[in-house]
């Protein structure tokens, strides 16, 4: 088996959706300025490598592989053309203000991605084209603009074709041949269209490419498919004179990972792979992946692990929770690091969108802070019991909130062990019909810790220097009679500075 | 780091509990035969590698490491002698027999581990020490006589001193220096007094070695302790003039193995051990263990992965199920053989105890059949859904019976894929009150099976072969109100040799 330089990537990693840029921003008229102006923020950030996404189910440039965005768009026509027929009155105007701006550009002679690869190198950023793998937004919709014809066409390509009980059952079958014809059609396109440092196979969009119960068969297909696509990238830099890594994007459990055909771990084993980002799919961060298993697979092989980190952060489905502020966005990176993960990779962490309202000047500083565990530690983080957002057909549900129960415990990856900071934990909990929760007793591996506020059904303790251990702490709250917790968190203060 | 022979250990591993052989089983007078004759039924059941159990708290002989099981007790008294005191009188005349037992080879002059060596090399079997680590049976009783004075004497050793919230509260606290020595004087014993091909650590009993919130701390304790075993198994072999191998129980989950400071995969990554048996507590056969992953994990090194089959089978904790039968311990062996372990582990499967009712001549024949995947393949088998009976701290419940939903989804690995063989599904649907549960609808990787037989609630369904895929099926239960399924089997016929 081929293999490339086995040297581990540093920094930071960033994923940029094309649609977020051609859609939120910025205002039209769209020009060439406007993608070095978004490049020069990420510089300012900290980023060193820059996933440069380009397609969904249809491509952001005039590609002969995939369809782009416009095609069948009239842009002098009305936002009651047929191309925007199957989308709601209220989503059109933002579409079609995605579709002008790729024209825009397009029409200007400037080719989006190779402008963001040029810019990228200008500020030193290693540039990769990120391909999404199976994009199924809007999937309930089957005129939605964003579709292909391919997947409009051919029902029989869907992997459950026949009802559509789950979200992803429309995605594509992969271990149908046309299906992986038309992405590795895309792939060629993009080896040859792209100078890129690297070429990312994201499967989180979406991580569901197979029949119900043919997963591994189909991963074997996958990995002889994978195969082609490793030589391919082998050719295109030797042609380059550059290495063009390959990197993918999977679920953040190996078992589950495994069980939907993506095999990561063998790829790294066949030599197929130089990058494995392991992510959420969207529904929230994870506070709880295996890193150090991820870490016990690859490490006798020369891959970077990246740890990917999604935008939302939930307690459980439906449970308390919100779009990721800085202290969860550090606490998830210190805990990734130190767990195991070579490097930080972020996914939509939008400063115009999701991260909006971060305080003026946090996003870059938080961002900058993320290649280094020592300027995380400084930073003031948030660990949360959360969730796991993606299951193998079968796979039991991951979420340890809302619990029930007279004495409840609960484990929380927090990073290096906290010394001389000021640790406190937050307990939610649920407010039955009737009074205010009693106070609960909160143990921090096994040592009580004292009460300090209670509001709502909301409690925080302070937990004691003492009690706490490195990578992951053990919460134990309990009470005389049965409660329902529904939040449970540890805010950690920063350490100054050496 | 030292390493020994790389070659894997081939045909099968037979666990013997002493306290099995001295108090069930045979009648007294005991004899240096009544071990020849255990050993030969061995040779005859296709037993390679035979794990020779010298101790719990107390040993079986006159240890100077561990007081000896019969410490205190008085042959001339009766059951109301102190010694016996804190057990329940009908327990009395079984521990006694034991006591009894031993004694009773004692002065013979016979060594019971020293025969059962010397009888396996007759036999061509080879013959290992299996130490428990930390042996915790009637831990609710302070003066049971099964207790070591260490144990009942110092409290401050035990895991949890303070509370007993869990059964396993009371299992020694590894972390502590006296503990370990306790420990370390046993292996240095068994090493010096036995010519052993082989040392296993049994820590599946019990496998909690310390403080809640402190496994991973301990962990590395824990290491460093076994790198000391290590050097005396080598200096061991070194003085017999052939290896002394190194072997370990450890829980089937590896995140939870590692979260209880169990970290078998460091430990061989670190050159330590030739041997990783993975295992259920006791409670149940677990058929969702990770195989490909512990495979993974374990390949880059020279180390034998071996399943530990337990003798219970039980849907849930308190479930349908019971002791295991030939057909599900056929089951358990061919998924895990196939799905990566090199080699299969029995563990309390005594005929003539756990096993007497299984039908004449289905012991040795089921036990010679698991030494190869192709001969299981010939014998009828059952895979049944069942749970997981060890979890560290703060890990959620991983049973996925019983299931209550309107769609119900289950993987159940089945190892080999079936090829023209009858496949019938059963399932359980708890009775509520009332009329008895319609058939629901099965479907096996996606296709419809036909309903075969309807009784109290247990629907038998036919599985298509073409439906049927390697490794892994996922059966999918649904009706058009919601059920709760309490049990999930397949049951496979045996091929036709070849």
């Amino acid at each position: 088996m081929m293999r490339l330089s086995g040297v581990s990537l540093s920094g930071l990693i960033f994923n940029y959706d094309d649609s977020e840029f051609f859609s939120k921003n910025p205002p039209i008229p769209m020009n060439g300025q406007a993608v070095d102006d978004r490049i020069d923020l990420m510089a300012r950030a900290g980023v060193t490598i820059f996933m440069c996404n380009i397609n969904a189910q249809r491509a952001n440039y005039a590609s002969s592989a995939f369809e782009p965005f416009w095609s069948g768009f009239d842009p002098q026509a009305g936002d009651d053309q047929p191309f925007l027929a199957d989308m709601a009155p209220e989503d059109r105007p933002g579409y079609r203000k995605m579709c002008e701006n790729m024209l825009a550009l397009h029409n200007q002679g400037v080719d989006y991605a190779a402008r963001v690869i040029s810019r990228c190198r200008h500020n030193g950023i290693s540039p990769w084209i990120s391909l999404r793998m199976n994009d199924i937004h809007w999937n309930d919709r089957l005129q939605h603009p964003i579709h292909s014809a391919f997947w409009k066409e051919n029902h029989s390509c869907w992997r459950v074709p026949d009802r559509r009980i789950n979200y992803f059952d429309r995605a594509m079958d992969y271990s149908q041949e046309s299906v992986r014809n038309r992405h590795l059609a895309l792939v060629k396109e993009a080896l040859a269209r792209y100078d890129s440092d690297g070429l990312e196979l994201d499967f989180m969009r979406a991580p569901y490419l197979f029949r119900p119960g043919y997963e591994l068969e189909g991963g074997k297909i996958l990995t002889e498919w994978l195969a082609q696509v490793r030589q391919l990238a082998v050719q295109a830099g030797q042609k380059r004179g550059h290495p063009v890594k390959l990197g993918v994007r999977v679920p953040v459990n190996p078992v589950t990972a495994y069980n939907l055909g993506l095999d990561a771990v063998l790829w790294v084993q066949c030599g197929l792979v130089d990058l494995v980002t392991v992510a959420p799919w969207f529904d929230t961060m994870d506070s709880n992946i295996p890193w150090f298993l991820w870490k016990r697979l690859l490490s006798p092989y020369p891959v970077t692990l990246a740890a990917g980190l999604e935008i939302n952060a939930y307690s459980y489905p439906g449970g308390p929770g919100g779009v990721v502020d800085p202290e969860t966005a550090v606490g998830a990176a210190i805990a990734a690091l130190h767990g195991g993960a070579d490097i930080i990779y972020l996914f939509n962490y939008y400063q115009t969108s999701w991260c909006k309202n971060w305080p003026p000047g946090k996003y870059e500083s938080t961002l900058r802070a993320m290649s280094s565990i020592r300027e995380l530690d400084c930073l003031s983080r948030r660990h949360m019991v959360t969730f796991r957002d993606v299951l193998a057909p079968g796979e039991l549900a991951d979420h340890p909130l809302p619990a029930t129960g007279s004495r409840l415990f609960f484990r929380l990856q927090t990073g290096p062990r906290p010394v001389g900071r000021t640790v406190t934990a937050t307990i939610g909990l649920q407010s039955p019909v009737g009074p205010e929760p009693e106070a609960p007793e909160l143990r921090v591996n096994g040592v009580v810790c004292s009460l300090q506020t209670q509001q709502d059904g909301v409690f925080t303790f302070k937990a004691p220097d003492a009690a706490l251990a490195d990578v992951v702490q053990l919460l134990e709250v309990s009470n005389n009679k049965p409660i329902t917790a529904n939040r449970i968190e540890l805010d950690i203060s920063g350490a100054t500075p050496a």
